[in-house]
């Protein structure tokens, strides 16, 4: 059997970084004809030898397409590499890493040169693209038959994830995971500083860390209902008070150890002010609230 | 079939907080004679009616057994409970939190006074006590002899898991998963600020959170392979430099929705640190090295 690449939606690729050229070399492997541009020409020319067709200029490329995708350093990138291209009557995809406002920004430029606009965030690394099992996907958002119309061809490198039609949802999804993640990283630093001076092998920590975290990560379904209904005493098994009052084990700890205690005081400080505003039979939930005033 | 109580280890527990009273339940259930007793003597009538015994004192519960066990609500109140006690000859394992260096003094303090001491760090909260699919556990340090000498009746209400003959290392990793977790609370906390004022239910962000942490937990055994080999570039996709540079990116987005950056801006305050330092290539490991000088 060969692919017929005729039937596959043809699409130009802005921007050849290391995940760029993962997606182009993804589409390439599934059939897509791929106008790639890159602004240091190089790159193209590595990949016109796996098969793409590579433009002498982002205008070319955009040119001889419909679909076009940007995947470049950031949103001023954006706006410099379409300067001189007619967007009129395009599907821009833009999976550039960026603020939900400049994405809703960039729709409005987008629709004001005649252009359709989806915004993406990747929430992968570029090993993971076209490797379905690594579990890498896109939060997409803009028009929803916009993103129904090339579902199937950007699902091609990595999953799709469809958050709404307010174009910077993607983005703030995106930041949000991300946000989340490095939490989760500086939690895991304290964690290894601790054990730092101590004959522990940190290798011997690591599996009990992981267990630990996975078990927990299924707690943000009880603070996602917590918030939806405002009760944050459901379900509660510590609560606010008892943690507040064990938080000095913490920083005693990681004072014999020392180990600087300045990644777990700004979150104990807001359980703090939490309990002195609120219900010490809470959950921790209203830390949330703190934040976003 | 009926258990034959006479040939299970009996056991005194000292300290009917929620905690204690579910380890009583799960030993007697187990078959242990337990004699209970508690500074409120109430609770430890309502378990008499399950078939413990109620001590008249703690020095009582603790001159019918050999082995003591203690889950009390702090470090004093277990010199408190104990000092009238006779502990010669005793097998004492103290399950009540406290930090590594309070289960150094009192493993000092009980051998001083003729017992033999284990200090447990419990990873669990009471509805999982007795329960063994929910995975909770308890960290033990100290003889491990001692240990493997009671490692059946310990292991009754919730796994085990020896971690040293150091008295402080059950507290230390006690400490060091609790200290990650907050780390996690801090960053899932911040994610749903973000989406607090849009029209986002928390409900949908919540899967997508929990799938994204659950996926990156295992990213600590690279960063023990790190931390052992020294070498902090190892493995690494997205370097310091790279995500040093994206860091404006968060701190713009919560900006822009209104949120307090101050849950994230330590690590990424440590990141540039880092940075400043050291090598870009890295990964984000260096942070752990700047939190234990």
């Amino acid at each position: 059997m060969t692919a017929n690449t005729d039937e596959k939606t043809p699409l130009a690729l802005l921007g050849l970084g290391a995940m760029g050229t993962a997606l182009a070399r993804a589409w390439l492997a599934a059939g897509h004809p791929v106008t790639v541009w890159n602004r240091t020409p190089s790159r193209a020319a590595a990949l016109a030898a796996e098969g793409a067709r590579a433009a002498e200029s982002a205008a070319a490329a955009v040119e001889a397409n419909t679909l076009v995708v940007t995947c470049l350093l950031d949103d001023a990138s954006v706006e410099e590499a379409l300067a001189g291209a007619d967007l009129d009557g395009k599907d821009l995809v833009n999976l550039t890493t960026g603020t939900p406002g400049q994405a809703r920004g960039r729709a409005a430029w987008a629709h004001g040169r005649g252009a359709r606009y989806l915004d993406g965030g990747i929430m992968a690394v570029p090993p993971m693209v076209g490797v379905p099992e690594a579990g890498g996907y896109v939060f997409y958002s803009g028009p929803r038959d916009l993103f129904e119309r090339h579902r199937e061809v950007l699902g091609a490198p990595l999953g799709t994830e469809y958050v709404g039609e307010d174009a910077g949802f993607a983005a703030l999804h995106d930041v949000a995971l991300l946000s989340a993640m490095y939490g989760m990283f500086a939690g895991a630093a304290h964690a290894f500083a601790l054990i730092r001076k101590e004959d522990i092998d940190p290798a011997s920590l690591a599996p009990l860390l992981a267990g630990w975290l996975t078990a927990l990560a299924p707690s943000v379904h009880q603070t996602a209902e917590q918030l939806r209904s405002g009760d944050y005493t459901k379900g509660v098994v510590s609560t606010l008070a008892m943690q507040v009052a064990g938080t000095p084990t913490f920083l005693d700890t990681a004072e014999q150890q020392g180990v600087s205690p300045e990644l777990l005081t700004p979150y104990f400080a807001l359980m703090r002010r939490r309990l002195a505003e609120g219900d010490g039979k809470e959950d921790l939930t209203g830390v949330v609230d703190l934040l976003a005033r």
